[in-house]
C-alpha cells in the first residue's frame, strides 16, 4: 500500500479527467480555430470546458482565459496588470508567502521600476487587514493576495481587500492566486471583488499544462505573449485542448466544498491527534487552517532523510513547494520559525480522495522516523 | 471517407503519442519536481521525452527547453533574445511572412524601442540572401526567419545567415521558427548556426500543449515567464507532463525525412498535375517548397464558400493560418498576389499519413466546386 500525501504538489489525475483527455486525442483533435468541422468540434471540447470551469470558478465562461498553468496565469495577472496600470501608479503590494510564480514576478516588477511592498506575516503565516490598509494608497496599481498558502494552509483574508482598496481610494485591481484554493472554497470573485483570480488544474485531479486566468468583465490587461486571436488575444497560441478538456471535467467532478471538507478535516483531525501523542513534533499550521495542508516539524530531525525514508516506504510527502525543490523555506522563514524548525519541516497534503489507511501509514512512518533517523545536532 | 488535408494547422496524434498520455495520465502523473518517487517516475519520462525530442532536434537534451508550444517558444526566443542583447544594439531582422507568434511580438519590440526590419520576399514568398547581407549590421542583435512558410512551404536560406552575420560583424543570435520544417527536414542547428530553434508537438502528430526550444549551450536568455526553478528557469511552471510525453513519443515515431517526404512528394506531384488539368486555378507555392504544403487559388470564387462546401463533404483544408482565423492572408499580400487570388485562396497541408485516396477526395471536391459555387463577380 502506498500514501499520496502530495496533493498541494500534484494531483492523480480523476477517472472523469482521463477519460476526457482520451477522447479528447482520439476523437477532438483538432485545431480549435480552423473553420472546418474537424476544428469546429475541437472548439466545442473547449468551450464546454470554459464552462465547466467557469461554474466552479463562479464566473462566466468568458472571464475564463485559459493558460498553461497556475505560473502562467499568476505572471499574466501580475505582468499584465501592473503593464497596463503604469500610468495610473506604481506600487503593488502582496505578501511575504507569495508563490514563487507570484514572488519571482514581483522581483522582476520592481527591476522594471514598480514599488513593491511585500506585507509581513504572523505567527501563522496570515497577513492582517490593517498592514494592508496601511500600504494600499492612492497610488497602489495591484494588490496581489493567494487565498490558501502553499505550504502551511493559511487563509489570507482576500475577501476584505476590495473594502480597502475602495475605503483607501486606490485604483487597484485585485489578483488572488486561489491555486490551492480552488474547489475547496467557494471563491467567488465578483462577490469578493476580485479582478484577476488564478486556478490551475492539475491541483484539482485534472492534468497538468493547463490552468485559467479569471479577467473579470471590462477589465483589460497587457497581454505576455503575443501572436493569434486565441483567448480574445489576451493569452495568443493554439489551446492544449486535451489538458484544458481534463481540466473541465475534473471542475465538474468537483463535488461540494462542504461535503468533502468535513471529510478531509476529520482526517486532519485524526492525524493532528495521533501526532500529539508523539514526542518532539511541532505543528506549523494554524488550528483554522484549510484542512487540506499541515506543515509540521519533526524536531531535531532533517527534512531531506525523512522525506527518502517515507518514499521508501511508499508513503510521499514534501518538504514545502515543489516548484522550490527542496530548497529551505521562505514561507516558514516569513512566519518567524527558527532554522531549527525550518530545517525539519514536512508538508503533509490531503485530497478528496485521500484514506485514513493512508494517514495511518503516514502515521507508522513518522514513528519509524523516530526510531531510525539519527537526530542532526543542532 | 473524409480527407483531413490541414495538418500545417495541426495532426491526429499518432498511437505512440497517444500510447504516451495514456501512460502519462495514469501511471506517472507526479509532479516532476517533487523529490520523491511519484516525482522521480514522473521526471524520468520529461527527461526521456527531453532525449527523444532532442534526437530529432539533432542536440543535446540540455540544450531543450519545454514550452507550451510554438507561439510561446517563439516569443520566448524574441523577447529572450531581444533583452539578452539590448546592450549590445537595437536591430532585429525578420521577413514580411512570418507567423503571427513573431510578427506580433516584433510588433510589441518595436514598441520597446528596438529597430525592426522585415525583409520582402519575392512571388514566392523568399527572402533573398541579399537583402539578408544588407540589413544585418553591427547594430544587429537578432536575426529571426523561418525555415519553411506556413502557409506556402516555401523554403527560407536560414542555412546562410550565420555566414552573414559572422561576415558583417554582427553581435546577432539566430533564431529559425522551425514548427512547419521539423521532422520534415533535417535542420541541424549547430551546422546551421542557430542560437535558437523553434518547434511544436501538434504539428507531428503529438498532442497540443507542448513545444520546444533550442536554445544553443552557452546562450543566454531573459526568460519571459518568473517562478519556480523548472527547465533551468528559462521557462519556470510545472512541466506539461502528458503532453511533452507524448511529444517525446511523437519525435521518436518520426520516420527518416527521406523516405516518407519522397511518398508525400509524388502525392504532391500528383495533385497538382491534376489539377493543371482544371480551368482557372493558379498554385502560389513555388515548384520547389516543401511537399507538405500547397496553396492554390480556385479563380473567381472565395475561399470560405469552398471551405464549407469541401467541409460538408468531408474534406478539411484551411485558406491560411489556423492561427489567423480566416483574416485575409499577410503572407499572400508580401508575395505581391493581387486581391483575386488572395480572396480564393486554399491551403492543403499534407502529412506522412495522407493517402492518395484522400487526394482524390479533395480533387472530386474541387472539381464540385467549380461546378457549385456561383464565382464571385470581381
Amino acid at each position: 500500500m502506498n500514501a499520496y500525501l502530495d496533493n498541494s504538489a500534484t494531483t492523480a489525475p480523476c477517472k472523469e479527467a482521463i477519460a476526457a483527455v482520451n477522447d479528447a486525442v482520439t476523437s477532438h483533435w483538432g485545431n480549435p480555430s480552423s473553420l472546418h468541422r474537424v476544428g469546429i468540434m475541437a472548439e466545442d471540447i473547449l468551450e464546454k470546458a470554459r464552462k465547466q470551469v467557469a461554474d466552479k470558478m463562479f464566473c462566466k465562461p468568458e472571464e475564463v482565459f485559459f493558460t498553461s498553468g497556475g505560473t502562467e496565469s499568476n505572471n499574466l495577472a501580475l505582468f499584465g496588470a501592473a503593464n497596463a496600470m503604469r500610468h495610473r501608479g506604481r506600487r503593488i503590494v502582496s505578501s511575504s508567502v507569495e508563490h514563487s510564480s507570484i514572488e519571482e514576478a514581483l522581483t522582476q516588477l520592481e527591476k522594471q521600476g514598480f514599488e513593491v511592498v511585500r506585507l509581513p506575516v504572523d505567527n501563522y503565516g496570515r497577513v492582517s487587514e490593517k498592514d494592508i490598509a496601511a500600504a494600499v494608497n492612492g497610488e497602489t496599481i495591484l494588490v496581489s493576495l493567494m487565498a490558501v498558502n502553499n505550504e502551511v494552509g493559511t487563509l489570507q483574508p482576500v475577501g476584505s481587500i476590495k473594502r480597502i482598496v475602495t475605503a483607501n481610494r486606490s485604483p487597484a485591481l485585485i489578483h488572488c492566486d486561489a491555486v490551492q484554493a480552488f474547489g475547496k472554497m467557494n471563491l467567488k470573485p465578483a462577490t469578493s471583488g476580485f479582478d484577476l483570480m488564478t486556478v490551475s488544474a492539475h491541483k484539482i485531479h485534472g492534468i497538468k499544462g493547463a490552468g485559467a486566468l479569471y479577467v473579470r468583465r471590462g477589465v483589460k490587461l497587457t497581454p505576455v505573449l503575443y501572436g493569434g486571436s486565441q483567448e480574445g488575444k489576451v493569452r495568443p497560441g493554439t489551446q492544449a485542448v486535451p489538458a484544458i478538456a481534463a481540466f473541465g471535467a475534473a471542475a465538474e467532478a468537483l463535488p461540494g466544498c462542504e461535503r468533502s471538507n468535513e471529510r478531509v478535516k476529520s482526517l486532519r483531525d485524526y492525524f493532528v491527534y495521533a501526532l500529539s501523542e508523539i514526542e518532539g513534533i511541532d505543528i506549523n499550521s494554524p488550528s483554522d487552517a484549510l484542512p487540506y495542508l499541515v506543515n509540521i516539524s519533526v524536531m531535531g530531525i532533517n527534512s531531506e532523510p525523512m522525506l527518502n525514508y517515507l518514499s521508501n516506504m511508499g508513503v510521499y510527502v514534501s518538504s514545502g513547494s515543489a516548484c522550490s525543490k527542496g530548497k529551505k523555506s521562505r514561507v516558514l522563514k516569513a512566519m518567524g520559525l527558527d532554522d531549527r524548525h525550518i530545517s525539519s519541516a514536512l508538508r503533509i497534503s490531503f485530497s478528496r480522495f485521500t484514506t485514513m489507511d493512508e494517514v495511518d501509514l503516514l502515521l507508522e512512518g513518522i514513528k519509524g522516523i523516530k526510531k531510525t533517523i539519527r537526530p542532526n545536532r543542532k
